[in-house]
Formats: C-alpha cells, sequence, structure tokens
C-alpha cells in the first residue's frame, strides 16, 4: 500500500507511525482510515516489528474528523444512502452496510499482536483522542490537549470508545468526561487516568521508545500478541472459564516452543533466543479469535 | 399518577425528586418504588426535562426499607407465595414472579435516557445506598452516611447493586465494602470512589444543580441519551465490535438531524440550536434496547 | 484427604492454608495443585469454617512452577500427548483434556463460598502470584515480591489471570505489569493496586486474621456465600437484569431465613444469632452457579 496521509518509520524492531497531513493538523480522512487499518492488519504478518508507536506530524496530534471531507465517511454508495426510516431493523443488510470509518481503525488495533503506543504530542480530538483509547498506553507530551468533544456537536463518542472508555477510567470518569465534553490538558488527561505518563515534548518519543522496549524486547513475539488478546478478551468475558480454555492452549502451546527455551535460558543465567514468530501464530489462535469476535 | 412519597421540582429543565417521607427518615416503600420506576420511565418522554436530580426531604437521605412495610416488598399475590421448595426451578413461572423491589428502581435508572444525579444530603442505608449506585454521579453532602449494611442483617445487596459496585469501585473494593456492611461517612466514600465530591451540607442541590447543566445544557437530548446507553451497555459487552454496531447507527443518524446543526454552529462559531428530542430515539433504539437486554 | 505439601490449620473458624515445601520456597506442583482444589471444594461443605487464609512455611509465599516437577503438569496421559498439529478444533475431545494446572486451583477460589485472604508473606513468582488475583484480598508483608514474569520466559499468564488481573488493576495498569514481566516490591504491587494492605512480617498473618473477622465473624454463612458469588458473577455480566433476577431469589430466599433472624436482631439491638449454614445453600443456588458457568 503506498501511504499518503501517514508516514512509517521501523527503527530496531519498532513501527512508528506518524498520522502526517500536518497543515491540516493530521484531520482524520477516510483515505487515512483505510491506511490506519491497513497498517495494524498487516503488521501482524510483518515479523520485524516488534511494538507500534502512533504520533502526530507537526503541532497536533489528531485535530479530529476533516469536515471538509465527509462525503463517504460511513463507506457508503451515495446512491444507496439508507434513509432514516430504513434505520429500525438492525439486521436489514443496508443498515449492515453503515460502518463507522474510525470503529474500522480500533477494531484493527484491537486485534493488532503487537502493542501500540500513543506519543500524543498535541491536539487529539473527536477521533483523534478515541482511536488512542484502544491503544496500550497514552504518553502525552505537556502540550497535549485531549477533548471527547462529541457531546457538544449532537452527536456521539465513536471508534468502540464507549467499549474501551469505562475500562480505562471506570465508569464515574467515564460518564463524566463524555457528558462534559471538554478539551483536557495533559494534567488533567493523567490524573482521570487518561494519560499513562506525561512528558516533556522532546522526550515523548524516545520515552514511548524505552516503553515499547521495555514490553518487547527479548521477549518472544507469540508470548507478547497472546497475552495482548487474552487480557483484552477475557477481561470483557463472563467468567474465568472462559480464560482457562485458552490459557491451557496457550501455555501448552508455548511451554513446547519458546517457553522451553526461556526456561532453559534462566535455568541456564544466559539471554532466551526466541525463534517463534507472531506471522505463525498457534493452530488453535484463529478460532479462538473467531470464536471471541462477534 | 399521583406521588405520596416523592416531591417533583421541575426547574430550568432539571427534574429534582424528592424522597419526601422526612418523619420516617424516608424510608423505602413499596409504594416509593412504585413511584419512583414511573418517574424514571415517564421522564423519557418528557421531553421538559434534561436532568434528573434525586434528594431526601430532611436530615436524611433514605434509612433503607422501611420494615413496617415489608408485607408484599416482593410484589406476590400472599395466597400465592412461593415456599422454599419452589425454589430450585429458575425458570418456574412462579419463582419468576418474585422481584426485587429496589431492583426495579434502579432498571428503571439504568434504561433512562436522562443522566440521574444522587445529591446525599444525609443517611443512605441499605437500598437507600443501592439506589444511588444505578446513577451517574452521587455527590455527598458533609453529613451523608452511606452504609451497604446487608450482611451485618443477615441478607444480601439488592437492586443490581452487586452489577453496578464493582465498576464504580473496583472488585477488591467491593468485596471488602460488602463483606464488612459498615456505614461510612462522606469522606471515606469519597476515598472509596463511592461519592464523586463532597459539599457543604447548604452547597450540595446548587453543586448537583451545576453538574447537571454542566453536563445537558446546550446538549442535543438524542445524543445524550445514546450517550448514556452506549457507556453503559458497551462498558459490559464482551468485545468491542458489538460497540460499533451501535456507534455506526448513532454516529449514521446523529450526523443526519442535531449533529448537522451542531457542527454548523461550530463552524459559524455559534450557539448550536438542537431540534430532536429524546421522547422520539432514533428508528434503530428501541431495538438495540432490547437485543442488549436479556 | 492426606494433605503433603500443605498444613492446614482451624482456629476460631478460620482456616489457614499454609504452602508447606519451605525447602523449595514452596515451589507449585502438580500434586500441591491436587491439593489446593480439593481444600477449596471441600471447605464449601465445611460449616466449621468461615474464611481462608493462604500463605507459605518459611521465607517464600510460592516461588512459582516446581521446574523439576513439569511432566504432567498440564494432566495428560503422556501416550497421548496431543501433538501441534492436533491444536486446531477448539472442541476435539483430546484438545479439551489439556487443563492449565494453575487454573484448576483459580477456578475452585472462584467457585468457593468463603472469602479467601492470601497473606503474602514473602516471594510470589508466576503460579505463586497468579493464584493469589483470584482471592478476595492480598495482604503482602513488606518482605514480600510479586512477579508476573511470564512475558520474561516466553508463556503466557494462566490460572485465569488475565480474566482476574484487569478487575483488580484496570486494563492499562494490567496490561503494563504483563508486558513488563518484572518482580514488584510490596511497596509498587500496593501503588499499582495489587495489594490492598501492606503489614510489617510479624504482623502479618494476626492482620489477615482480623480481616477475616471483619468480614465473617458474627455472620450468616449464607449471606456471605451468596455475597461473594453475586460480586463475582454479576459484576461481569452483560447487564443489570442478570443482576436483578438473582437478587430476587437470595433476597427472597435470606429475608425468610437468617434475614429474618438479622433484622430482629437489630429491632432488638442484640446481637443476631444465625442458623443458616453454607454447606445447605438455597435450592436455587446450583442451577444458578451453573447457568453462569460456561
Amino acid at each position: 500500500m503506498e501511504y499518503t496521509t501517514l508516514r512509517h518509520e521501523v527503527e530496531d524492531g519498532i513501527l512508528t507511525v506518524v498520522l502526517n497531513r500536518p497543515d491540516r493538523l493530521n484531520a482524520f480522512t477516510v483515505e487515512m482510515a483505510d491506511e490506519l487499518e491497513h497498517t495494524f492488519v498487516s503488521v501482524n504478518d510483518d515479523d520485524t516489528v516488534r511494538a507500534v508507536i502512533v504520533t502526530g506530524a507537526g503541532r497536533a496530534f489528531c485535530a479530529g474528523m476533516d469536515l471538509s471531507s465527509e462525503g463517504n465517511v460511513f463507506g457508503l454508495d451515495e446512491s444507496k444512502r439508507p434513509t432514516l426510516a430504513d434505520m429500525k431493523n438492525l439486521d436489514d443488510p443496508e443498515l449492515r452496510r453503515i460502518r463507522d470509518t474510525g470503529g474500522r481503525v480500533t477494531l484493527a488495533i484491537h486485534a493488532c499482536r503487537k502493542p501500540v503506543i500513543a506519543a500524543i504530542n498535541g491536539a487529539a480530538v473527536g477521533i483523534g483522542a478515541t482511536m488512542t483509547l484502544a491503544m496500550d498506553a497514552r504518553l502525552m507530551s505537556t502540550r497535549a490537549r485531549f477533548g471527547l468533544v462529541f457531546g457538544k456537536l449532537g452527536i456521539v463518542p465513536e471508534a468502540c470508545s464507549t467499549w474501551f472508555l469505562p475500562r480505562l477510567v471506570g465508569m464515574p470518569t467515564a460518564l463524566n468526561l463524555v457528558y462534559r465534553a471538554e478539551i483536557l490538558n495533559a494534567e488533567v488527561a493523567y490524573i482521570d487516568g487518561l494519560a499513562q505518563a506525561v512528558h516533556e515534548p522532546e522526550m515523548l518519543l524516545s520515552e514511548a521508545r524505552a516503553l515499547a522496549n521495555a514490553w518487547t524486547r527479548d521477549r518472544s513475539p507469540v508470548s507478547v500478541a497472546l497475552m495482548r488478546q487474552m487480557l483484552l478478551r477475557n477481561a470483557a468475558a463472563a467468567h474465568p472459564a472462559d480464560a482457562h480454555r485458552v490459557d491451557s492452549l496457550a501455555m501448552f502451546y508455548t511451554s513446547i516452543g519458546d517457553g522451553a527455551e526461556g526456561v532453559q535460558a534462566f535455568r541456564d543465567k544466559r539471554p532466551p533466543e526466541f525463534h517463534d514468530k507472531a506471522s505463525a501464530m498457534p493452530p488453535f489462535y484463529e478460532e479462538w479469535i473467531e470464536t471471541t469476535t462477534p
């Protein structure tokens, strides 16, 4: 894929995705959604990448939906655009074609086999804010601003943010943030649990890389991928027996593969040399992902 | 409905519901449950109301179930009262007729299209405490007391409180509060995450009104109603794809209606003039509520 | 059962389970798993016990899986050991025989009718850490160490820990702890929400007993058992109506039994004398547990 709204940089196993429309404050377009979705799907099969960082070019992170490009934002053929009267039966195939653009991106992030870190360098508003809620940590520059402003515009929070937000900050804070719809500075975002750390602007990217390394360097990529999906899926499961089923298979599988090397290296007091690759997940993985995706 | 246990006051779009049996410390009765349930159902169709505040008359908020009126507290015809031997098959129609009174109220609050704020002016004990867990924020007077005392009485927390409480305070605190069954003062309730703010008694109602206004003034009532239900339902869904489905429809719908005005007003740098009404929710709303209610 | 890896002490209604392989830092074996599972199942029918404390003999709590005994850790007949090629179809009966050993223990703790308190006296690593996540509180000695080290070994967190951990510490902290895979001291574990309290080593067990008493002394064992399971199951349910169903039955049942005595004692201003026993749960209990266990 030829990227026109993003810049990709890979260094030392870390892919940095730069939202790259600085003259438009990196405002979100359907094209950017397509390119981000493609990034987070294709990185699963790229064994040169251990972790992903997302940041913005210039002074903003992402100022929200580019209002000048909203025409086809729901992915609809304009000649077949559903009318309000159509919107009753949720199983209507026409209605099922309506897809929130931001949600396509956050669902790809949710399904990703690599940790994803937001390095929020400036304003993150609307979809610029909600896309980061699906990431594994939000590091903010002291210049960051974070706005779940949907309520003030008469619309609703999207990109699956009502699924992610309460899991990050708890329900009372989630309700308050969504109702108030204000733009927060980094300090308030940290207090509310939205930011996991706040850094000086010039340190933001090096701190994000340090975190990505602490999480993934000298690790088995299969172990990391399994741990990520196990946390995201089991945290939302109804009963620990749901976790037990995949625990059993994942532990059995890894203990034969990279886990055997990991344990031996621990006994030998040497660094492990892992060989399994996230592009080749265990045989049970696909069916588990399918059965835990509606 | 003629209310005998409640007093209703509407001012500037905010309905204040006063639990009004001050000579009984506003103790909860089946009649009060009926009136509260009716209040939270009927407010959905009352477009003059943007938000609801619940408080108590006199020195208490609600001292718990009125033990002198427990006769028909489960809504059972005494002549058909199930015996313990009946209580095995959960699908038995007789057993299904047993309904926890407090739960009827909190389920109506959960399904409400308007934010609900507890202004806890004094003792909130038993159902007086658990009914507030279903509300969007709990503001406490410095004179408030909060008691999940069920364990000391040999009964159990009700009103769906074991669903709401861990979402408010986390599981370790929820277990500790329920096992200890103590009556907390406002400061401890705040530290435990039960109270979102503590105010001087004379400021409690004005602070509750200020919060209600910050949440709902100059907002689209349809956007507010959708945001509330999306947070409450998606936070408990198994996968973000569950959120994506309703996100897509809600964003599509609001972007045609109040959202178009909201975006235009934002571009024009003027206050929006919203026209959609929460009494007329989008066509998909009822089916979505149904499919996400067991 | 003759216990060889555990020591059981019952005093004043509190069962203290001591992990008792001090020469091996109480490392976990299949035998210890069997004995722990048996303990948490059989305590449900032992009405002399109100609460359980788990601690370690000597200087460690539990140093993790005993790597010298891993042979049959998944409970498999070696002659029928599944190969990786078998691991695709999750419903394959051979695959279903694979059972994570630690998960057998935490599922038994999850289903237990008595509160369980971890008194973490020293190193708790691997399964030594994850087994405590299923307990109702983790009290740590200042000498405790807590390590979710799976990632460093190329394996995955087990014992249903990806279900329990995000409920204890929230998703951002859970991801960070699991990815980092470091060994934390008690102070950091407390800040992260893993420990509910930190005590001087010589005070740890008396503090654990004080907590067990605050939670269960002078309580109805049936009320305590119902409250525990209601919190654990309803916190993970999709809708409060799921809680309402069991609330209604549990409130109705207890209000006839121990609850009638509890309310009368409260009116008489005397301590209650409860008679119901956790070995004889209400008629609806078994079906409710079954329908809420996958």
